[in-house]
């Protein structure tokens, strides 16, 4: 329908720099698929080699998504074709769906960044509870939880990362630095999410009519996302409650997660301080802010804003801004990806 | 510019029914003025005599909201016209100003109820911290704080009722049942509001760019509407620390406050049920719902609709969502009127 | 999921005064429907005795919109038991499956607005090619197009109206004063409209995120709602050409029709403005206004409000600005309903 | 307020490329100035030496718009300052303020893009009748008409450049192909345009609160931007009539002219493709659509997106998308600095 016309909508687009490796994107239909197919489309030193759809094959991705511009044609999975197209995958299949083509892309011997959940819980109970029976089991103890910022070390050598969610990755990032000293007696996690983190699958819940003027909480009773965040916190040695509640905002790309501690000794605005500056120094895709930030602040970006504080009553809060389909999936997925291949972290990303 | 010209913007509205009241709202050009004076345009029982602004005087207000579709043009405030064309007032000064217009009219016999914050904290040490010296102090003592539900019976003797802050009625309501058992330990209550409770004043931080795919916290280290909630609570016989954190949402009407308590002693989920079920027996404006509530099903009504609930790690969380400018504002304005004239409380209101 | 447990969900609303007809709403799931429902729920003088829904049976209405707040359940379609329960029947179906219901229930005695487009178009094969066969053809004789500005007195006699288009509503509105007076020699009207005109469908289309930051126009090449408005221009005695293109906007409610007129002679600002006030003077729905409309002006109302003006190059211009699913929709069929029954046309509707 | 600590905010972000020259941007703390700034911040080849803006100096740009990221505060405007440090300048200050800056800069041998109106218009009594007196009227026989793809050549010789105005570059573009030709008998432009374009001004029409679910026209008698299309059309040789009449949207970036053009002669649609295709071949910014362009396909990006076709009723329809602040405004003014400098027309502009 919106095909474009003008231009050569040719398969290869050059690399500005010395060739990293060549990529595919399985599962590009998708909001966070075709954006790490973007993404990688314009990577100056990794080449998009192919994109695959399980219900849209056929169909060019810059017909679904004309603003992201890549001219290619959506194929159906075929591992063997990958396989020897390119060298690293980024897989972006629904939950359950995924396992079966990560262990395919890995018999055959390439790197993959999986988005899915399937293998971000270790613990197979929590992950059975949460998501039913695994499938591909056995690759779950090569996978690394993909934080860049808490495993970049574990990142690099893995052959199969197991990028977070969108709401884990707030809401860790936002009490590791606490997590780590032991500082957290109790936590709430407040989380506000737009619509494109419930995903492209058109529903009731997505309606425009349904979320416009609205916001509500979902989940109440247990999200998901919170078994990661629970996993990560302890792997951090803290063994808090956190009560985590997601809602549903009016708005496309954007995550706030904010985050109410009680921390377990007395917190002054300068120790507050101190902590997320030394946890993050350094850190490419980390800016603590002086001020509350809007996740305005972060669209289209893989940027993770935070601003710590200790309010007078003694309690520590802490907010989280990311993009929820950059930071919160494609653009950690393709920082994930720089780590693994030695690559700059933010080259592709900028 | 959008004056009509159809139809005879006369005067006068035929009442439906029995007259109660002659009635005149000050402060018509703001938003929660503007929507008490289209409330009472159409309320069956209660005429609007006159609508007052500071600076629009001379501007029709269906010229300003046409639609409120109220054909009268807003007068310089004159406290002798006022008192002789109208027996009740609904006030709508910004803080700090309201005070003095009160105190003309209460000089002059009318009853009033007051939206802004000037007579609601009874204390004035605390009232001078956050809004520096009251003025008309001599009339603190006969205000009544208006959240209808937990003081209808004052209310019905007041001849002065202070109007709640909009976050204040939404978080003391989900608050209330458990604060009048003891039963809450601690609460955090993240409030998401709507721009019009910001009012009708252009600043760069109510321009459409400014909050159109965005959401921020604001007034972390305090905001005004905490004290009332404490003030309320602590009338209820809870002691506990509430930290409370606004949010801005891009929508334009409508306020939820999600409130996650933790209890002084265990509650199940039909301990939960049961006790908002008995505090709010009967209440024509609140609504339990069985599922969390979304700021578009009250959207343009009085209502405060609520959920509550246990969850499994311990925490009841209790969500409110109403209209900030209704039950907010001026809808619960109105149903004070109601309650002070002996009127079915939800005359008008339906 | 959202039951409210607070107050008695009973089957009788009790009305206000004189009993007038015992109503029906078919298809009270959709928008249109459940708005249909919502307005006849709180009519003083019908009574709403039943809603139906063809895949939603069984769920209870306030459920589905707790806005609406209309605690009956959703029955499936039985036209003896509509029959005998009520007295006249608004059919929200979608296009093609209206027909049947609609000739069920005139089967049997009962009055009927059918808001579909089975009826509207008199010329079956202009019908044909834009809807395809039309069922119970029988019966368009009898439809009256229910615009009821243009077709009172027949509406008031008739047992079948044929409730139109949202957009032919707003564009015959706009131009019907120019076409009657022969003075349009050429016309376009760009019409823009909110999600809730796509209908309670989820699709790639409708999804929050499609929407939101957009504007595009669509159905270019030709709008189903194109024939009505040529249709009901020619009964004025216009043979006028007109070019209609729709666009959907990022809101939920509201449409504009923006109306580019080459006059056949020309016309200054007092002959525009004398034509509109002659052709509209009396109408209760109807706001001419001094100035531009917006669709925010007319929100959750029935008024349809125009400006006209006489450009400088001679163009005369015609904004008509109404809410899609009031005066679009379920408001003018209950406007038609209340002239159906003698009534005063704006009962239930202000 | 939002004041980020990590990272050291230095004065200097190294070039990528070889240095083409040094820029400063005056008038950096408005929507459009503030994205000048930032495109230029990250241009491969030209530095950014200086930013000033007339209220806000001392500010620091990435306070007032975090999201640009730009880390230089805000200097107050000194034209000996800037003409020792940079060799171009973009101005982007209001109507009328501009002229002198710009005088300024070029008297000291500054080449400039000024996005101001203040040299837009060649004739002189043109510009007083909408703008007033015209400041530094010596300067408008050298100033070129910045609309890049039509005037490529010009601007590139050119040392004062008047970037043209949002609605005027979307509806030249899509009417040129035609007017070329001498095929516009009459035009009708229905532009749509998302608040952004109304400026960083807090007002209340710009107000969330006005803006939301809302569309009306405005501007109908005439608006400035008119002049600019008969301007150029006029130097294609086409004396058509157009009327243009702009919408205010619920969006922040995005602008959409929508065009209805009753053609000399018949034209199909082969005719119109071929027109549009010989027209814009080669042009990096033009994008020709199968299907009708949503201005969120081209959001964020310097595209101007077109879909012409023909009716058919025999009228032609072209639809043309671009973000009214990046090719309606920063984005173009780079594209013309581009060519002024000889460098690629789209760097720093992918």
């Amino acid at each position: 329908m919106s095909r474009v016309e003008t231009g050569a909508a040719g398969r290869a687009q050059p690399l500005a720099g010395e060739p990293l490796a060549r990529g595919c994107v399985v599962g590009a239909s998708g909001f966070a698929g075709a954006l790490a197919a973007a993404i990688m489309w314009n990577h100056p030193r990794v080449s998009l080699e192919a994109v695959t759809a399980r219900t849209e094959a056929g169909r060019r991705l810059d017909d679904l998504y004309p603003r992201h511009r890549v001219p290619l044609e959506l194929e159906p999975f075929d591992a063997d074709r990958l396989a020897s197209a390119a060298d690293v995958a980024l897989v972006s299949y629904p939950h359950g769906a995924a396992a079966e083509a990560v262990a395919a892309l890995r018999a055959r011997g390439m790197r993959v960044v999986d988005l899915s959940a399937d293998f971000r819980l270790a613990d197979p109970v929590l992950h059975e509870r949460w998501y039913g029976p695994r499938g591909a089991p056995g690759l779950v103890d090569e996978a690394v939880f993909g934080l860049t910022e808490l495993h970049r070390g574990e990142v690099a050598a893995a052959s199969l990362v197991a990028n977070p969610g969108c709401y884990s990755t707030a809401a860790i990032l936002a009490l590791a630095p606490l997590a780590r000293e032991g500082l957290i007696g109790d936590a709430v996690v407040d989380a506000k999410s737009g619509v494109s983190g419930a995903g492209r699958g058109a529903s009731e819940r997505t309606h425009f009519v349904a979320v416009d003027e609205n916001v509500s909480p979902y989940a109440v009773e247990g999200h998901r996302h919170a078994p990661e965040v629970d996993q990560e916190l302890a792997a951090l040695g803290s063994g808090a409650r956190v009560t985590f509640v997601p809602h549903l905002l009016p708005l496309d790309q954007g995550l706030l997660a904010s985050c109410y501690v009680t921390p377990t000794r007395e917190l002054g605005a300068a120790d507050v301080a101190a902590l997320f500056a030394d946890a993050y120094a350094g850190e490419p895709f980390i800016e603590l802010a002086a001020g509350p930030p809007g996740v305005r602040d972060v669209r289209d970006t893989n940027i993770c804003r935070i601003h710590a504080s200790a309010l007078p009553d003694g309690r520590v809060v802490v907010f989280a801004a990311i993009d929820n389909l950059w930071k919160g999936a494609a653009g950690q997925a393709v920082q994930n990806l720089n780590v693994m291949l030695g690559a700059d972290e933010s080259e592709g990303l900028r």
